[in-house]
């Protein structure tokens, strides 16, 4: 059984602003913190152990995975960072209050702009300041860094990573951690779950929450499932800590 | 103008407890992270960039390294994580107290044994619950996981790592920064200022301390200096900022 590990990273700085954010390299909030502490617990308490991570080179993503890291015990795998696993580029949007953006463009406008897979958000200018072809971070690709991106463009990046790198690592049975965006991780729910068209459209992938796929060994996908607190079960091992009775032996 | 920055983990338990360390994996105490803190900030100031780290599979070293990135805001760089700048291997004296084993085989005994660069400590059992042999990150060498070591054997690992990983890097022009331990410095700097026999004996390598060296084109070094606080230009900077008059405008 082959597994993979797919985590959004914890609240950012602009999540909780209301902001569209895309390549913005915005903190966690300390809520966001909290979330990866919780999501690196439960990995853990659920025995699962990790040779491998990957992620972003943005540091609401890195942070996250440091974090989860500390909590498992984890600190000395290899690490990959890659720019393919960022975000979606918003463009022009990026730093935009979404509220704001809705008065100013209307609803329908920004919701096609945030989930279509086919329409791009205005380009920013090469001469923006917001404009990261000039961040060392991006030196290598500086001649092609984006300046808009809709889902299917995210899409192609990211599934050149995943087709160069995660899926040779599974190959050889290497437990791998991806911790990466809202975007990033719903193209490879896309691509792995084969979902046609705009179905994507409503899927959320929420911030924090370990996402399980089992594979079979083409990499095709068992079943997937959300690692979340079980409510019943921190009940029962209180329970049991207290020396509750079982009820079985009654 | 070729440069590599090594820099020792800060204090971490066991040197606060005056225990030899080697490989057993112990955290970074508060100082130690403080350590840490200053070092980045340090660099920072000095106006240090780099472009990949490399550093030890022990916590201590790789908490450095990532205070010192947050630090920095260089969270994004490509980092190395290996074995071959672990601590040097001290056998059975990991966990001992260096006061009580003292006591126990006499001063000079322990001198040799720390200070020696052909002496090992004896070595440790492979029944022992310290060995490491067994644990998960040295998967890869699980059959050939050290023992004990004197510093040659440290340094026949540390130059190896060196020649395959850093001397590259830095012939392609990055700028690397190396965060390990005493005696994984130690014999870099007798390899680097190519110092014979036992003379690097006395070498003491401060915690969070930046060690800066300047390379010639052959990777032979030009000069090296620690990059410490300097307390005048702390105190100028605060009389700038308070809007001290420029003595020689007077």
């Amino acid at each position: 059984m082959i597994k993979i590990v797919l985590v959004r990273h914890g609240q950012s700085e602009y999540n909780e602003q209301n902001r569209f954010t895309g390549w913005t390299d915005v903190d966690l909030t300390e809520r966001g913190k909290e979330e990866a502490r919780k999501a690196g617990a439960i990995l853990r308490q659920n025995k699962f152990v990790f040779d491998i991570a990957c992620t972003s080179v943005l540091k609401r993503a890195i942070r996250t995975l440091w974090i989860m890291q500390d909590e498992m015990g984890l600190l000395w795998i290899p690490t990959d960072k890659t720019w393919r696993l960022n975000e979606r580029h918003y463009g022009a949007l990026q730093g935009l209050n979404k509220e704001e953006t809705a008065r100013k463009y209307g609803e329908e406008q920004v919701h096609l702009w945030r989930r279509s897979v086919s329409v791009r958000p205005p380009a920013l200018d090469k001469s923006d300041p917001r404009y990261e072809g000039t961040d060392p971070k991006y030196k290598a690709i500086a001649d092609r860094v984006p300046v808009t991106e809709n889902l299917d463009d995210t899409e192609e990046r990211v599934l050149a990573y995943w087709r160069e790198k995660v899926e040779p690592s599974l190959h050889e049975n290497r437990r791998v951690l991806l911790v990466a965006h809202g975007n990033t991780i719903r193209a490879l729910v896309r691509y792995l779950d084969d979902i046609p068209g705009d179905g994507i459209a409503t899927l959320n992938i929420p911030t924090g929450t370990p996402l399980v796929y089992e594979l079979d060994d083409d990499l095709k996908p068992i079943r997937h499932y959300y690692l979340e607190e079980d409510e019943r079960k921190v009940h029962s091992d209180a329970e049991a800590a207290a020396g509750a009775p079982d009820v079985r032996s009654e």
